[in-house]
């Protein structure tokens, strides 16, 4: 007996255990009533009243039935991912990059509009309202049709969806992003730091799916840090976490230089390397070993398992990842897995669809889910 | 409605319900049913069916019942703490430290046996032994009413209460604490390093009760640090972090030196630098400088809330926490707030106490809860 149970309490479970459903059916094959009781630890009983809540307000569709062993054949269920859509956009120096997805988080229609670091603040943003329109116009949605968006930004952010501190791009603190994106699509804008999305990214997409605890390291023309903590993005007191490179010893401040002292763009100076050049070389090990500074802060600090390298010079991983390693082992207790994301240049964008998924799954679990209609 | 839920879904169910009354009655005045039912949030049933399962098996009792207001007065419950005894042992690198504590943690009787750096294991464990055995005596206990050990120690410690590496004593690597405890108290034996029980205790009984996200620094003849993340202890994948001492950049190697230089004992240059003698007060400087270069590096990895300073040396308060606050401005994006601790050299022993009592606590929600005996 555990005694009656109130209203309230029994409100929780059953959001509780819709979100169970929906995530045992999400991204996967359709499922058995007795599947997806095994796979919710739910019993059979609970599983069924929730599917059956779950069909009529449109976030569950019965799949074909299949055969098999003897009897009737048991009826599936699938998670419906088209019921919903969400919009993901990237901030960057040189692009900007936005994405429909549905709700599995599977990309419909993507766009890229090529933006420069040296633009202002309107052109910067009018190239993300283009990005945005070419990519719903393309999936032929209509702002309205959007759940929720999802916003990566190089700087610091509030939880407001404003950029606090952007030291990379001229007029960029300050700006209110959540405020213009809501202009074009209305619903919940959610507003993250690129690095902490790309983290996101790793662990819903990326090679840290098994990790609970995982320092991301976003490696480029610029150098940030993202931290997935007990499986939970780590965000810091005032959305300020990750920002070790603000700390002159720790290297992150010069370790761009050393490339772009060695040549023109950052690529070259892998190539060269590659290549047997000397002086190229020379260049990488001195940007790992600065990387690797902070990199070893970061993981004394929190002794993660797992450090996963993103950004625009994870693509040179061959020349990287080893000298990187060593450098860690020299100053690590404990040297974690080291590997690179595959996920290239479209993880902070995967990350921000992520984020609005979040908010979408949030909202389940709030009970405040939409009764979406059944096309 | 919820559906039927299984066997298995009510008694975790009940078991969470249980741990939420004894947390509600834990360490405060009685409570009667319907304040309970406040405080935990579950229905006047849940309550009632909670507190009587409870006070079958021993952990709850009613106290008087209180008149006031109108009608008969409402029974009154409050947490057994006499149910069951815990042991917290902390083993520095000058002293012993023994407590026994009740189930609310309240220290019963302690022991102190002093010990040098110097010291060999064989030697540091008899005195382990004679501080525990001192301390159960004066309780009038023997080791096997003991419910749970904690222990502190210096050093990185492995889940299975060995330590994996202590550079500050000799022979105290390998050594298995767990073992060596459990010979005289055969109950579970928990093993963890000393600043992150310092860590754990601010959270509980100190001044970061209220700070999700916290850094905490044992500042003392060694520097270490404790990490808070949501609210939970960070251990690390090997139960490693905090260990940003190793890194020689971070200062926290050679910070201890600064006051070593300047006079034999660290007490005496904190006395001479608030007296006024100005190689002291430089030498307070210079020690700041290097503590805080570390601490900078944790906060702008974590973007805590709150920095407590504990160890030996918050004891001079005084004459370290406004240079310590300078300098964290000088390279933190955002300084949190900067305590010192209160509980003085107790931090770790209390520490150790939380760690045995979370371990009692784990067993009620697993539902191994001892049906103790009605005193």
């Amino acid at each position: 007996m555990a005694g009656e149970l109130s209203g309230g309490d029994l409100s929780r479970l059953r959001q509780l255990n819709a979100l169970a459903v929906i995530k045992a059916l999400q991204g996967g094959p359709s499922l058995t009533l007795t599947e997806v009781a095994k796979r919710t630890g739910l019993s059979r009983a609970s599983t069924e009243d929730v599917v059956r809540e779950l069909l009529h307000k449109g976030w569950v569709a019965e799949a074909g039935a299949t055969a098999g062993g003897v009897g009737r054949p048991a009826r599936r269920y699938r998670f419906r991912a088209e019921a919903g859509r969400v919009l993901g956009i990237d901030i960057g120096g040189h692009k900007i990059r936005a994405v429909v997805a549905d709700l599995d988080g599977a990309v419909l229609h993507s766009a890229r509009v090529p933006v420069t670091p040296e633009m202002g603040r309107v052109e910067r943003l009018e190239a993300v309202d283009r990005a945005a329109a070419e990519c719903l116009e393309g999936a032929g949605l209509s702002g309205g049709d959007v759940w929720a968006s999802g916003v990566g930004t190089t700087g610091l952010v509030d939880g407001a969806g404003r950029v606090m501190l952007s030291e990379a791009l001229p007029e960029w603190t300050g700006v209110d992003l959540a405020a213009h994106v809501r202009r074009m699509a209305p619903g919940p804008v959610l507003v993250e730091n690129d690095s902490k999305l790309a983290a996101l990214a790793e662990c819903w997409r990326g090679v840290a799916r098994y990790a609970k605890d995982m320092v991301f390291l976003l490696a480029g023309l610029r150098t940030g840090a993202g931290l997935v903590i007990d499986g939970k993005l780590h965000r810091g007191f005032a959305n300020a976490s990750g920002e070790i490179g603000a700390l002159p010893v720790l290297g992150w401040i010069r370790a761009q230089e050393h490339l772009s002292a060695a040549s023109g763009e950052a690529g070259d100076v892998f190539a060269a390397a590659r290549a047997g050049d000397k002086a190229a070389a020379a260049a990488v090990r001195r940007y790992v070993k600065d990387l690797a500074l902070g990199a070893s802060a970061l993981v004394l600090a929190l002794d993660p398992q797992m450090v996963v390298i993103g950004g625009g010079f994870s693509r040179s991983a061959d020349v990287l990842i080893e000298p990187l390693r060593r450098e860690l082992d020299r100053w690590c207790i404990r040297t974690p897995e080291v590997r690179m994301s595959a996920l290239g240049g479209e993880g902070v964008v995967l990350g921000a669809v992520r984020l609005a998924l979040d908010d979408v799954e949030e909202r389940v679990l709030d009970g405040r889910t939409p009764l979406v209609s059944h096309l």
